[in-house]
């Protein structure tokens, strides 16, 4: 049968009516996991897939799900997660559950045979900002560790790209080819807290400059090891006791890096303890570096990212593979089931930020793209002999 | 009649009493301006200064003075303040509230005739780390602007170095030439906030980035404009919204710096200017410089910083002129009366902090020091008929 087309104006919709739910004056989204506005989505995504004929069930730990009530495992699992960062946007995770919505429905309705062998998701808590979390994807691995996993066979996650690369290339869609390791470090300089005038530069052990020399040194390294690979960032910066008057004599900086391997990865970790320790001798001081957290890189599955690739291309001339520097719950599925991902443009590569924007247009495209894509992979599913009964 | 010796050990031991006044478990001493151990160390300054046979008065802002009742103005003013930063040492201001009550109680003693003409004070607020505080030397201020300045001759600060140059230099006691001028300023870095791991290093607008190169470069470019006249101190750095996976949209320093002259200072404006806002746009930030504050440069009387050196000079072969680089209520004081300082050694420079230190035997030199001068001076005065003729 000829591939159905998913209701554009009913899925730009449904978005507009998601990004309402917990969103302040300034239009900017307040959604973060277990929060009031969040539980409010969720009961809104629930009830939006019953009234799509789905189950709309939830399931401990907070993911809503919806399926066909005689849907067939091993599911196609299509999804993202529905929390939200404090002052977010309207499109990150948001989007890629909305579009699931569609993408099923629009099956549904068109009485596709595919329609009984997917399963779309929206996670709990992908940012892991709220107090509680343990540093995110919580929902997504939730389901990794639960039976649930042995009904899946396949994952696909739409999502916005949230950085500017698409677009400065001109790009409608990327075929995602797998996701970033990321690793946090929290970086202490310690010296000796001292009267800022009375000291002269070269008597102090100054923490504070220690600390900045580091952060200003991040880049050049990352660069050094690979230009393209790796990106870094320093979040945060404290410096104690942190009057214009005294020394610093402890300094603190949150950094973060990902690369795209695990042998860039540890490139990092040789070259930051080196340098950064370096540098703290040089201010006479010392340099404590604490890893906070750990995720690895996630490569996606050939096969899966082909099949995306295909469909992206089918759809446009305007398309080009490429790494994610941002995590995702694919990372954690791709752990468990053959994942792959699909990314539409960021306007000026703005997320986390309620200026987030993607052209009406690309949101189309890219859940088109989707529904073609869950189509292929359920159809290329040998574990799947009632479809192929079924077609 | 020969000059007298103050009682060393007298002197050390209500060191050590008002040391405990406003002390924590580990010493540290906590006597913010207007706390309650502040009015606790005044009430006792006051009864210490009554058993001495004082006046051991309070004006209105809290300074407490100590002259003979019978005293006969104008006089020549000694002290210091008697307030403390957090977590202080026992030095920073104690010392010369503490040598000054010896040196009065000595020349009493003795029947010099020049204690008639001698006032001590304990100054209010000098640290101006009170909340409701206008950055301090608040005490000295009010006394310039009450009319009992017109009672005062000339006024001499007793001080620790709070710095390692002394100590450094091998140096017994230093005559305080001026004071270097102060100025604080905060500096804010504008960006682009944006999602850490999506947006590549080059296609960011990191104001953490602009805040930490600024930072860095400080140092290099106060030693460029002058190694020896210039100070300057980052105090504090703050991220917004200072989350590891936020590229910072924006950044803040509280910068300070000193100089020994105001050629110095207007440099240093420029310079920082100049370098700052090329940093940013380097960036592609805006940079915003904010000036807090501004204390010009202090020169001493120079009739008075002679007289110091000479019975500096007479103490010991270990002596050597130099500029304060941290502020007292003598740079407030210079600008209505004649004025000068004398300095003790910090051990290993450390001020504002609870390992300050001085040797035993630098601190009773330089209180007799202090004594010396005070009569020098009682006895320069061309104002002083009635010394001239009781003597």
């Amino acid at each position: 049968m000829h591939t159905p087309m998913i209701d554009a104006p009913r899925m730009l919709t449904e978005l507009t009516h998601l990004a309402q739910i917990g969103a302040g004056a300034d239009g900017a989204i307040h959604r973060v996991a277990g929060s009031r506005a969040d539980l409010a989505a969720r009961d809104w995504l629930s009830k939006t897939m019953k009234v799509a004929g789905l189950t709309g069930h939830r399931d401990e730990i907070g993911n809503v799900y919806g399926r066909l009530p005689d849907a067939e495992g091993p599911y196609v699992l299509l999804g993202s997660h529905a929390d939200t960062v404090p002052a977010a946007g309207h499109l990150d995770g948001a989007y890629g559950v909305i579009a699931a919505i569609e993408v099923l429905r629009t099956l549904v309705e068109a009485g596709h045979p595919a329609a009984r062998h997917v399963e779309i998701v929206a996670f709990w808590d992908e940012e892991g900002v709220a107090p509680e979390s343990r540093g995110g994807l919580t929902g997504s691995t939730a389901l990794c560790n639960s039976p649930h996993i042995e009904d899946i066979s396949a994952y696909l996650e739409l999502h916005v790209e949230q950085g500017p690369r698409m677009e400065a290339g001109g790009l409608d869609l990327s075929p995602v080819t797998g996701i970033v390791g990321v690793e946090r470090y929290e970086v202490t300089m310690r010296g000796q807290e001292n009267h800022a005038g009375a000291s002269p530069f070269h008597l102090r052990a100054d923490a504070g400059r220690a600390a900045t020399r580091a952060a200003a040194a991040l880049m050049p390294l990352c660069q050094d090891i690979d230009p393209v690979g790796i990106i870094g960032n320093i979040g945060a910066c404290t410096f104690s006791p942190g009057a214009a008057n005294v020394v610093p004599g402890e300094a603190t900086l949150q950094l973060e890096v990902r690369a795209t391997t695990e042998d860039l990865l540890q490139q990092l970790r040789t070259r930051i303890r080196r340098d950064f320790a370096a540098l703290a001798e040089e201010e006479g001081c010392t340099c404590e570096i604490r890893r906070i957290s750990a995720k690895p890189v996630a490569a996606f599955d050939p096969e899966i990212v082909e099949t995306v690739e295909k469909v992206c291309r089918a759809a446009s001339d305007r398309v080009a593979p490429m790494a994610s520097y941002a995590g995702h719950d694919a990372s954690v599925m791709s752990t468990r089931v053959p994942t792959g991902m699909l990314f539409v443009p960021s306007t000026s590569g703005i997320s986390h930020n309620v200026l987030e924007h993607t052209p009406d247009h690309q949101l189309v495209m890219g859940a088109q793209a989707l529904l073609e894509a869950a189509v292929s992979v359920v159809q290329a599913g040998s574990a799947l002999p009632a479809l192929t009964v079924a077609a």
